[in-house]
Order: C-alpha cells, then structure tokens, then sequence
C-alpha cells in the first residue's frame, strides 16, 4: 500500500465532500430525525475557512493519488470558567476513510497523524464525538485505547 | 411527602448553589483532569441570566419549605443547516437532588415536571449529557425511556 498524509488544500474540497456525504449518509439514515440527506453536506466557504483557521489542520490520505480519507482537527482550550481546570485539547470534529478503501490500515496511518499533530501541539488529550448507532468507529477508536467520558441522551416526545 | 415545584428566584440562589456543588464535587472527583473541585460553582450572575432568558427555566423543589432539588432546562433549535432537519428540542443543562433527599422519587416528579414544559413549549425531543461515570444518574435516565444518541470519547495524551 503507498499512501501518503497530506495537508489539505482548497482543490481536495470535492474529494473530501464525497467522503463526508457517504459518512453523513450512514448518519441520516440512523437518525433522520437530526440528520437530513443532501448531497453537499459541508459547503465549500466552511471547508475554505478551516483550511485557513491556524488552530485547525485538514488531513487528507491519498492512495496512489487519489483522496481516500480526511481528518479534521482542531486546538482547542477549556472555557476560563473557575470550575473548570485549565488544560488544551485536540478535538477530531471529522474523520473518514472512503468505504472502498476502508479494512487496509488507512484509517489507521490517519488516527496515528492526528495524534501526532495533537501530541506537537501539547495537547494533553484528544477528544471527539460519535454516533452511538456508529459500532464500526466506536470499535476503531477503542482500540486505540479511547475511553467514553459522557453521554449525550434523548427522550422523543410524541 | 409533601413537595411543591416551583420557578425559581433570585433569592434561590444559595440552596441551588449548595446542591450543584454536591454534583460538582462528584465531577471533580471522577474527572479532576477536566473539572476543579470549588465552593461556588456557577456565579451567582449567571444564574439571574439564566432566570431572566426567555428561553429557559429553572425549576426548584421544596420538600417542607426546603429547596432540595433544581432543574435548569431550555429551548432550543437545530443549528439552519441544509444537512440538519430542522428540530425544537428541550435541552437539560442540569439537575440535582441533594443527598440526603435521594432516592425519595422527587427526582422522578422532577423530571416529569421538566418533560410536561418541553411538551408546552412544542419539543420534539428532551436532550441531555451525563458523565460516563455517573452510573446512577444514566439508569435514572434510562428508566424514563432516554436512549444514547452520542458518546464523547477522550485518549490522554502522555
């Protein structure tokens, strides 16, 4: 396998928009309620100004040229509340292996990249979100030794 | 047991202060990384802000005159994205009942009351976060009927 870990820049948008649409697709279908299938999820002025935030990297992995996943990270800090103790955190708001290319170590070779990222910035965790109905990442990122810290529930009221 | 639920004042906040800091106090234990161990753990300015939002509600309940337990719940919406279907929902910012006063059912009637105002107010669903370790607190959620929609997961960085 050649892959290679690249910064983004504003040619990857498409790419990377088809990877999130077929992650967002998995979301809506789940949970329709919260999530509405489209076929741009994140308009390009967002992607632009990511790519622009210094506190935030966009990774892509391309596969003999080709862009076969993305991360999105960004540095983060506590809110300055007394309750509060002070510490910086990397937080993974995105992260996608094409599903073609998904069960080969991509996914992988990209975890490890963001954490290095996060690790060279002095960060002192790395924290992210994921849907429960969302086995397959749950699974993943256990493996790498992620631990849940709180749980978002909801009642539907009819 | 005679309890009454009632909106609260400005003159609450003392008694809410002293049963947020018995939850608190279980955070900072459970999570010292993320939360510090204080008297006064919401300042008493943002408790009037919360009193006077239009939005949200903070309710109190008094078991013989006493307050022994609150509830800060709010309206919101889903943020005007194209991906997103567009929801009203009642998001529980907090909730306590003071020890000694546990395992009475005031939480219970508590929480119905909190579901009753989402329901007036036209909410689709009631949403709330919990700490993982908060064995206690997820099975009382999850009595009422509140599934796990998302988890947030963290990996120390050494």
């Amino acid at each position: 396998m050649t892959i290679n870990i690249e910064i983004a820049n504003k040619d990857d948008f498409k790419a990377v928009n088809s990877i999130i649409k077929e992650g967002h697709n998995e979301h809506a279908e789940a949970l329709p309620h919260i999530f509405k299938d489209i076929d741009q999820v994140m308009p390009g002025k967002n992607f632009n100004e990511l790519l622009e935030d210094p506190n935030c990297e966009v990774l892509i992995v391309k596969e003999y040229g080709d862009i076969v996943g993305f991360a999105v990270i960004e540095l983060s800090e506590s809110p300055p509340f007394d309750s509060m103790t002070p510490r910086k955190f990397a937080y993974m708001s995105d992260f996608g292996v094409k599903r073609s290319s998904q069960r080969k170590g991509i996914g992988r070779e990209l975890f490890n990249e963001c954490l290095n990222w996060a690790k060279n910035r002095g960060a002192d965790s790395l924290d992210l979100n994921v849907g429960e109905f969302n086995r397959k990442a749950i699974s993943f990122y256990e493996n790498f030794g992620m631990k849940t810290v709180s749980r978002k529930m909801t009642l539907p009221i009819k």
